[in-house]
Parts: C-alpha cells; sequence; structure tokens
C-alpha cells in the first residue's frame, strides 16, 4: 500500500465553497483535487493499492484529515470539480470527530492534523519519505520506497515546524528529478517508479 | 523546443461551453486542460521551451488547432478552469481562418486538423513520436527524443485512420511505463526523461 499526504496549508475546512473558484476562495483546494487524480488514475482503472491523506488546514475548522482509499472509491472522475465534490461532500458530514466517519464510498473525513498520520503511520512501523530538492533520486531506490509513506505540501511546501517534525519520523527525503515540480507532477513519478520495479522495468 | 499534439476527439469547437462542465458538454474539455498543465507547470515558473497544439474535433467547427507557446504564454493558472478559460477565449476569436490569430499572449488559434500539424512538422524535419504500449522505453533514448513533437490522444487514444497518419509520419513509437497513462500524466514523464537528460541524471 502506497499512502500520500498531501498538505492543504489553505485549504479550507467547511463544505461551503464554490466549486468555481477552488483556488482562491477554498484556499488553492484545486491542487489536492490534482493530487487526488495523479494518485488515483490509470488510463482505464483507478489504482486500487494507493490511498491518499488530504490534511486541510485552512480555516473554519482546522484540521481535517480526508483519507481516500482506492479499493473503495467510487463516483470519482478525473477533473478537478469531481475530485472536489467529493471533497466538499466530506467536509458536509455531520459531527466530524477524531474518529473517522465515513462521507461517500472510500472516503472517510476526521479531526487531525500531521502529527496524527505521522505518529500512526510511524507507529505501524511505516517508512515516510518526503520531498527535497537535495533528497535522494528515487531512480534506483524503488525497491526501498515500495509500500511507503509520502509527504507533500502544496505550493507553500512544507513550514519549518513541519519539517522539523517530519524529520523526526522519516526515513528519509526523495528527489524526482532535477526541477522542482509540483504536488501532482511527483506524484505521477513516484508511480511510474514503483510500476517499473514492479514489472521488472528498470533499467540500471 | 517540444512540441506535444494532444488530440480532443469530440472537445467543441465553439466558445459557448461552460467551464462548469467541461468533461460533459465540452466533450471531455477538461482533458486538454490539465495536458496544458502538464505541458507548461513547473513549481515556481513556466516552462519556456516547449508548445502545445490542442486539437479539437469535436463540433459545431471541427476541427480546429490551438497552439500554446510557453515563452509568450501569459495568464495561465494551474487549475483546469485557467486553460479552459483561454480555450474558451481562442475559440471566441472572430473570423478564424487557415492562418493563425493570436488570442491572448501566448495562444493562437487557426483551422486546421492532424494532417496540418503532421505535414508542418514533417516538412521542418522534426522527429515525430506517438504513445503505444508496445513501443520503445523512453528511457534510455532521452537524447533520441530531445526537441521532438509527442502525439497523445485523449480518452479515445488515435482512431486507426489517425494512427495510419501518424505511422506515415513518425519517427517511433514510445512507451513511459509499464502501465497504461492518462496523457497528461504521459506528458509529466517525458517532461521528466528529457529533464534529467539535460542535466546529465540519467541513470544507466
Amino acid at each position: 500500500m502506497q499512502d500520500f499526504i498531501i498538505i492543504g496549508h489553505k485549504a479550507v475546512t467547511a463544505g461551503d465553497f464554490s466549486l468555481n473558484d477552488m483556488p482562491g476562495s477554498a484556499g488553492r483546494m484545486d491542487i489536492l483535487c490534482r493530487c487526488i487524480n495523479s494518485v488515483f488514475f490509470l488510463s482505464h482503472d483507478l489504482r486500487r493499492n494507493v490511498q491518499a491523506h488530504l490534511l486541510l488546514q485552512g480555516g473554519p475548522n482546522p484540521s481535517r484529515i480526508i483519507r481516500f482509499n482506492g479499493e473503495k472509491l467510487r463516483y470519482l472522475n478525473p477533473d478537478e470539480r469531481s475530485a472536489g465534490a467529493l471533497i466538499k461532500k466530506a467536509l458536509e458530514v455531520d459531527n466530524i470527530s477524531f474518529l473517522e466517519t465515513r462521507s461517500t464510498p472510500g472516503v472517510w473525513i476526521r479531526e487531525g492534523d500531521l502529527n496524527t498520520l505521522l505518529s500512526e503511520f510511524s507507529s505501524e512501523g511505516r517508512k515516510i519519505f518526503y520531498f527535497r530538492e537535495d533528497g535522494e533520486d528515487i531512480r534506483g531506490i524503488a525497491e526501498k520506497v515500495k509500500d511507503s509513506v509520502f509527504i507533500l505540501g502544496d505550493h507553500l511546501g512544507l513550514t519549518e515546524d513541519e519539517e522539523k517534525l517530519v524529520m523526526e519520523k522519516s526515513t528519509g527525503t526523495i528527489s524526482v528529478g532535477p526541477l522542482s515540480l509540483h504536488a501532482d507532477h511527483c506524484i505521477i513519478l513516484i508511480h511510474n517508479e514503483v510500476d517499473r520495479a514492479a514489472f521488472g522495468q528498470i533499467q540500471r
């Protein structure tokens, strides 16, 4: 199972945002939507053995964790509005608590923060990687990152405090190439590396 | 210069479509929008030495070629609606003809079809590649595909006739990995290969 944590520093935490203005009034919700696309979509299917954990830190109810599970996920199309609609529905769930409540098939929501996720994955013995330009090149370490947890930030990256928190629990940092890319593009590159290792296609 | 041709078989060719329904009534316009994002966006900049040629084949005015040039491009944000708005404006240009008319900075529109594009690139001596699952793995041939033209289709791939046309003029077929991916994801993988070659980062 691959798990992707994506931090939306300004992503709003109430369901009354407009799908017509996700970059603006919804606090760059569009970034999270594109990450959902990258995590799950193949040409003719969804990736099943992956999860996305969206960490929404904007107002009025910071913060929320929305978990998408590929095995159970339904009603997701590749366009941004489709993911946005599922996020919206999740935020509209009544009585969100520290325990997950299921919103739509394959989507759960709860209160929680980065520490919540890091502690849980850590205690399960999962390897945790995050992205830095000076990180280890993912090519050649695909076996190492298989079934890992990846942490990505939105346009604001990781804050200093978040990075400190992550560094305590992480296995390492990775890089996917020489240029600085958006989170949803990084996810595609990770998937490709892991796919190739799974099919024995790494060229060395 | 890298050029990406993306074929939208049903993408509408009038500017009166709704940005709120790009997958539906606009004929999977969302796919073209996501390809624009993949072609151009870096974390903190746009890629400058690339172009996207959207081939819109839906009604009422098939077909249209909308060219995006990275050097001149303005007013593009990463979200689908932003690319959609630029496409919409281009389709609203008066008196679209076989000669390009500039719509917004970095965006031109004209009448034309796949043959138009293939003939032009061919006569300039450009190498043309298209995607097939049995194509040559892009890893290891990055030098060969540098400054090439890539042809991708939407959810309908390439029709039999299109493939015949392409095969006459193409240098070869490429594959980006073991799984069948959406066009916008393939573009990310091509960029990464070419980036790595440019920065001497290919692992062999």
